[in-house]
């Protein structure tokens, strides 16, 4: 795995809980500019519910890796702005993450083998005057402007050794071996991604019919993709992320098994 | 009309149900700038209902017409996503379209003379491995990064003779010269977009009071713009894509009428 | 302050009242592409209330400062859309604004000292043909776009005097040096922004506890940043565009107190 120093590609990638019916996002954005005119700017995903920094964290994780090498990603779920929370930069998995110091970047950290984190701190780098509620604008902003024009990581400020990480959910081994998973995240479609990683079943999560999954008293038969069971069908499959997940075809089934995130999801091998 | 073969602009432009609240989008993009880090993203809609075919084939055909030539546009609304139904990649009225082959482009393919329609099957553009419910980012995406890096159409897989189309809502010619057509789309504004081109209207389009347009009981008079009757008065006229509308200056014609997709209208020559 | 005559960055900020689920954007960012391919489209906020002229103005007024100079600025929010409303494209602050003459630049020319304003009546400049109903797409963002391009402003048209000025809520001095603003805003968050600017008040908004701050009857203590008091606490402090702002720690301001845009702030020297 390569660590970049320095961003090459002057993409700024955008994750907020900013919304987008404020002038917030839009000001960061011109703040990004400010300091890199050439950087294409790419929104990720503004709508994590407000200060919900798992939500961030584990957005993030899924939208990050297909992104070309020196990828710049800016993300702010940041509802200590103004206290003493630090502020990050940090390369890993060959990209570049700003933002601040309270778990955002967990997942990132917790899949890079040789991410080398610093704490922003050289103010010389943020828009001015700071505002003591608007980091987003007037810190993190230009950071990620001036490393994706080409500033090197180490200018921003000190090595950190100690980012705060999140505790995630994780699976539980049961009796017999089955897994207890919480359901993670609902989506659009009303798909279920549990914390479960497919690689932690074996060849068992390769192979239809290879896993009985319940959620409650409901099996949901494990297949590859949504078409494999008829319109309105429940099933669970490996989501597009590598997470077990629960779907209705054309359907949602969060509204048909009343679940969100939290709801306890049994997996057990062979077939449902 | 010319038909490209290859991109020259770099744009991409990006239709989806995938909301913004999902990490899905954000994938998505970051696959097609890993196929050309170059490229300008631009997001037109991904408010379409999930699932709802014809409603991405709708919106993207009010979108895409402005674009300059070479543009490509990435279309994906997916319910068959990882079951055999195929993927295109089309050159049409000077643009390159990719998506699902499930009626996306019904429209597009309807207004073009000269339209070429490749199968996408080329796996060594896709991104590996393939997940079986996220051809956006792993087949489609990279597609058309690589189109709009310029790759030449023909390498994206085969001919195809028979993309699917879907059935559109037609207006219904009634007898006294008079037609009934349906509302296709109902706005933000509660404007009420209906299937009936103004150009089969014939000159009595071209003139205020030309139409005398009736839903259910309510008489819309037929105008050129919102601007020419009271704040809060009726109307209809011809949209800005060419089609009867009706609408509520400042107000919501589907709130006052109760309309909704699919509710009736119908138009006769002559004042009202 | 510079005045420019033509853009550099080719950067164009889109804010409009047209929201996502809609193809209009879409097309719009088509029209400003096909004028200047090169253009990199930013979306600020598309989300103001249908017609709010108003919000639309607020809205920019908070986002355009951080932007780098020579940025576009292109603004639809257009009840008057085909009516003999003028069109407008301006030079202030730097940068270059684009829109319909209804009021939406009142901001930028209240804080611009030497703006220089011209009507949009080039047709030469024009998608063809235009839609009476949809400026956005035929007549601003083509503007836009050549603007962007380098085409210098007076190209545009001819100087106008008379732009269109909104009427602002302006705060209201009290007797006992007090001062009743209304909310302006209410923001993602539950923050509710005022129209009291923390300039007028002087060196005691530089001092936590400098201000005691009243909606109703509940006391709002005035701090520095959020976390400056615990989690469900309610607040008052500097917003992040200079205007005084109550807030509830990770919680909702107007949800608590039952705010919304109008409602009455009052502010008083001293503590609370």
């Amino acid at each position: 795995m390569v660590v970049l120093e320095s961003a090459v590609a002057r993409i700024v990638a955008l994750l907020t809980d900013f919304g987008t019916s404020d002038p917030y996002l839009g000001a960061m954005k011109g703040a990004v500019l400010a300091a890199c005119p050439e950087a294409t700017l790419v929104d990720l995903v503004h709508e994590v519910p407000p200060h919900d920094v798992l939500a961030g964290a584990l957005a993030l994780d899924a939208a990050w890796p297909p992104f070309p090498p020196g990828s710049v990603f800016l993300g702010v779920v940041d509802p200590g702005v103004g206290s003493p929370r630090r502020g990050l930069a940090l390369a890993a998995a060959g990209h570049l993450f700003v933002g601040p110091d309270n778990g955002l970047f967990t997942l990132v950290l917790r899949g890079a083998t040789a991410a080398r984190v610093h704490a922003v701190e050289n103010e010389r780098l943020f828009r001015r005057p700071v505002s003591p509620v608007f980091h987003g604008r007037d810190v993190f902003g230009p950071v990620a402007g001036r490393l994706a024009a080409g500033l090197p990581l180490e200018e921003v400020g000190p090595p950190v050794g100690d980012p705060v990480r999140l505790e995630l959910p994780e699976p539980r081994l049961l009796g017999d071996d089955g897994w207890e998973a919480a359901v993670l995240r609902v989506d659009r479609f009303g798909n279920l991604t549990t914390c479960l990683p497919a690689a932690v079943l074996g060849e068992a999560a390769d192979r239809p019919g290879g896993l009985r999954v319940l959620v409650g008293d409901a099996a949901a038969p494990f297949v590859r993709t949504y078409a494999d069971v008829p319109a309105g069908g429940l099933c669970s499959l490996v989501g597009s992320s590598g997470y077990l997940e629960v779907a209705v075809r054309e359907g949602s089934a969060a509204d048909r098994l009343g679940a969100v995130a939290g709801t306890a999801v049994r997996v057990f091998p062979g077939k449902d």
